[in-house]
């Protein structure tokens, strides 16, 4: 038996969506049957409007309504720190928080030579620019990438490409450790060997 | 930080979905960021012609683009069965054995005081009518319902609608009993008892 074509045709768009299975996409098309039709038109127009409504701030390149962003327009957060991350949905996590009111960098990605990105496909030349040309004196930029091997060659690019433009600004990266509510008896070699490296007196 | 609005619409109508929490929402809202506007369109008009391109055929009440629907109208079906389902989706699975070429009576939901849902709600009505009306004469229902308490009390009510209609057509259910893979250690106790009340000798 072959299914309707429109409701195939909902099946295909879930499940070329990431961590959605043919299962899933099933499940889901066919509970929107029973949605109301308004419904499915507003989830409709939400999704042709998300790329046609939102720019990238031009001067962190996170997603937004307007140019500049509402946190680099945010006259209460602490400028001279800037926190680079790897993508917007980063800046999200960091933001929950909610002590830290620093403004962002996204890079859009990592270096990751296997999946052929390069250093100029990220916002990392970008980056030196703000440094140089920021109105606010930039004093920290804190590397907020993901702790695996990608994140960490984008943050030794990073580091080195800056130096090398003779940029006197402190460099930091987050800390590295046990995360909360660990138990070190089932923590990972690497976890741990970070965490003894990182110790801190009392 | 507020999000941006067209991203956050996004992400309200995943999260209205079943089994999409708020996490998955925000992932897969900043996934389609990335990608291109006429992926984004062809999805949003899957969606708006989900149901105004699909009906419900008249006879099986399965969705369908066309009525009477691709099984109904097939000449290869063994129409003298007919399997009664609480939801279309439940015809997909069934399908998958390749082997079993009747055709359906699909219920939409099942009887569920809790949830308001009572027997004129669902197409049972329809289902004596079928049998009565219908050109070939049909000779077994098999009540493909969900084994829990509201699939097996609509199997009740349906074997007595038919019975006091005074209906000489075979009622049949699928079998109940260990599924392939299962192991007796993990089995539940009443999956087991009815595997024992159901064991067929050699």
């Amino acid at each position: 038996m072959k299914l309707a074509r429109p409701l195939q045709h909902v099946i295909d768009s879930f499940q070329r969506l990431p961590g959605i299975g043919p299962k899933s996409a099933q499940r889901l098309a066919f509970y929107l049957l029973h949605v109301p039709q308004e419904e499915l038109d507003s989830f409709a127009s939400s999704l042709t409007n998300l790329r046609k409504n939102t720019v990238e701030c031009s001067t962190c390149f996170n997603v937004s309504e307007t140019d500049p962003c509402v946190v680099c327009s945010d006259p209460k957060r602490d400028k001279t720190i800037v926190c680079v991350v790897e993508q917007p949905i980063d800046i999200l996590a960091l933001e929950k928080m909610g002590s830290f009111h620093v403004v962002y960098h996204v890079l859009h990605g990592r270096i990751d030579p296997l999946n052929n990105v390069r250093p100029d496909d990220l916002r990392i030349g970008q980056l030196a620019k703000r440094i140089t040309n920021s109105e606010y004196p930039i004093e920290e930029i804190v590397l907020a990438l993901n702790p695996d091997m990608e994140g960490e060659a984008t943050c030794m690019y990073i580091v080195k490409k800056l130096r090398a433009a003779g940029s006197p600004v402190r460099i930091t990266r987050l800390a590295y450790g046990l995360p909360t509510g660990a138990s070190i008896e089932f923590a990972d070699e690497i976890t741990l060997g970070r965490a003894m490296e990182g110790r801190r007196e009392y």
